[in-house]
């Protein structure tokens, strides 16, 4: 039996998105569904508590990169795995570590049999091959890992996009025939990328090869790295209709919440991104009203909540005045407040998706959406 | 009536430790206590129903000082106050600033008007004087006030030290008769503060003078400047039994968890100390088998709680392992574990001491301390 059963609820005839059950060893997620990101084994400034009794979050995603460099997966596997380790019980999506090994530009260098880096902690090298990270992510007993991919810089030119495609291809045939020796009894699914850039018959020709794992999941990469979102929009029409219909779809490293709806209507169940952490560091927060940047010296003597709208802790609790005190006070829990609050925008905003989606009324839910940088239904 | 009642429920006759029942117009705070400090309007890493929920503090303090210069108190009235602002139900004790401002050397001049200092934020010029101090606290609505006092460095000489106790008893009065024409009806008890650097003498002759106000309670200041622990506690013990009997005594900015049971035994009720939030945001953690360095490589594969006799969300919850990972990660959810932890300690610490004194075994409980920098009963 696979680690994972995706159970497609409802699809919107009219554009295709879906309404689905991710089952997993560590629970049923409902799609469509953004991850959060604790990258180092911790969703920035929230305890495991908030994110699920506040936040209600069913899946995290975590980074091999950063968790193989410190503290080891190894150490991690001895101490009984990343949810026991992070006292995470529910499900953990973790990617291969490729994406990150290829933001530490100078520090690598990509050959047929995997990247050599450097460490950004210490400058110790280490060499991430197909296998190496599908062993890693075993050892973290992720729920859902990821193969091995090349992810280029945008723009790059067809040429190398189709020879970047092919590796990335190669490294998802080994990575799978490692997993397959391998995953018995770990109820870890393994879920291929398809590459390809911006070319439409790229990502065609990378899907049609990637079906042949006939993997559990899919996901499509390499997006969000420069391009126009028009492009990266695209990219995801391109592609989604390709991939099985029962499997879930993952787009990574997006979005900005007025583009989630966007690639929910393509198809897509499942989304991760780094925005709404950073951003609640920074003092930029997600509201019904539009973005809101904390800082500014109207919210000085304003004693209303963030979003009037909004249910969460912080909105219940503070005012924007205290909220923006803390912020120009660089207290730490304005950030415990800004990613309570941008976390379950983001998780709320997808909640009200699903319901359109089984109500039968996620097209009217898009119009609404149209046109307007401010999503909230 | 006074804004502030304490009713003395027993008194040990061996050392003259006393548990008691503060009164406040924002609730009963059970006594011996320790109030966490929240010098910007938050305790540091902690949001408010962690600290009434989880670590059930009765009381914080607030620093007058920062709240001065940022976001400043006018600002604080008019949105309500400051229980409102922080959204802190329980009870608030405010420092009259005299403390902070006399830690910025080169920023400041004293006159028998009142401190003129400079704001570390952006240079601009304040005065703070008897009056003026009252009125800020006033307007923050803090439930406990605190005359300004000056504050002295150690060592000095007994003139220097003189003449600044003169001041110091001159600004308790000026205070105090300004604070007598505005209390009515703001539910505000105000301090004074016994200086008189380390001398018996003058430490006597304050404490003399201070006690025509009939204050409510009394301070016992211009400790913890880098004198050694001997030297504090012998002011303490020269004071505390001029002080009334039946007013709550409180010894200011002290101390290590091995020095609080000293201070209770000399007959003290109330103590602040940044040390556990502090100390907690630098990895050093109080346990009952001492002080931990949480960097230290040992607990790199530690999987054990933190402190196993305590019961703390973080100690519940999570391994020394992942409390060292996320120290060394720098991340902010460390600061979060590591603060909720050692306030829990050390509230703990004074509930047992209560528990001691309420039961007749204070002696026994002092004993066990002796000669003991770990403090856990």
């Amino acid at each position: 039996m696979s680690a994972l059963r995706f159970e497609i609820e409802k699809t919107c005839p009219e554009t295709g998105a879906r309404a689905g059950l991710l089952h997993t060893a560590h629970g049923t997620v409902p799609t469509p569904v953004f991850m959060p990101v604790g990258t180092q084994g911790t969703v920035k400034a929230l305890t495991p508590r908030d994110l699920q009794h506040d936040l209600d979050a069913k899946i995290i995603l975590a980074n091999t990169y950063h968790l193989f460099l410190r503290p080891g997966h190894e150490r991690i596997e001895r101490l009984g795995g990343l949810h026991q380790f992070m006292q995470w019980p529910r499900a953990i999506l973790t990617d291969s570590g490729g994406f990150q090994v290829f933001s530490l530009d100078s520090l690598r260098k990509v050959t047929d049999e995997g990247v050599l880096f450097r460490s950004h902690l210490n400058g110790d090298p280490h060499l991430f091959t197909s296998e190496s990270t599908v062993d890693v992510q075993l050892a973290l007993g992720s729920d859902i890992a990821m193969v091995l991919d090349e992810c280029l810089p945008y723009p790059t030119t067809f040429e190398a996009a189709e020879k970047s495609m092919r590796r990335t291809i190669r490294w998802a045939q080994e990575g799978y025939a490692h997993y397959r020796r391998r995953e018995k009894g770990l109820h870890c699914a393994l879920f291929p990328i398809v590459q390809g850039s911006m070319f439409p018959p790229l990502r065609r020709a990378c899907t049609e090869a990637l079906l042949e794992l006939d993997a559990p999941g899919y996901a499509i990469g390499g997006l969000s790295v420069g391009e126009g979102r028009e492009l990266s929009q695209e990219m995801v029409a391109v592609t989604a209709p390709l991939l099985p219909q029962d499997r879930p779809r993952y787009v990574m490293g997006v979005g900005m919440p007025e583009e989630l709806p966007l690639y929910v209507a393509k198809g897509v169940d499942m989304m991760d991104c780094v925005l709404p952490t950073r951003n609640a560091r920074n003092g930029s927060l997600f509201t019904s009203e539009g973005k809101l940047a904390i800082k500014q010296a109207r919210f000085m003597d304003d004693n209303g909540p963030l979003d009037p709208l909004c249910d969460c802790y912080t909105c219940r609790t503070f005012s924007r005045a205290y909220l923006r005190h803390l912020f120009q006070a660089g207290e730490i829990l304005f950030s415990i407040l800004a990613s309570l609050h941008n976390i379950h925008f983001y998780l709320n905003l997808m909640r009200g998706m699903r319901k359109a989606i089984l109500e039968g009324r996620f097209p009217a839910y898009l119009e609404r959406c149209a046109g307007s940088v401010v999503v909230n239904f």
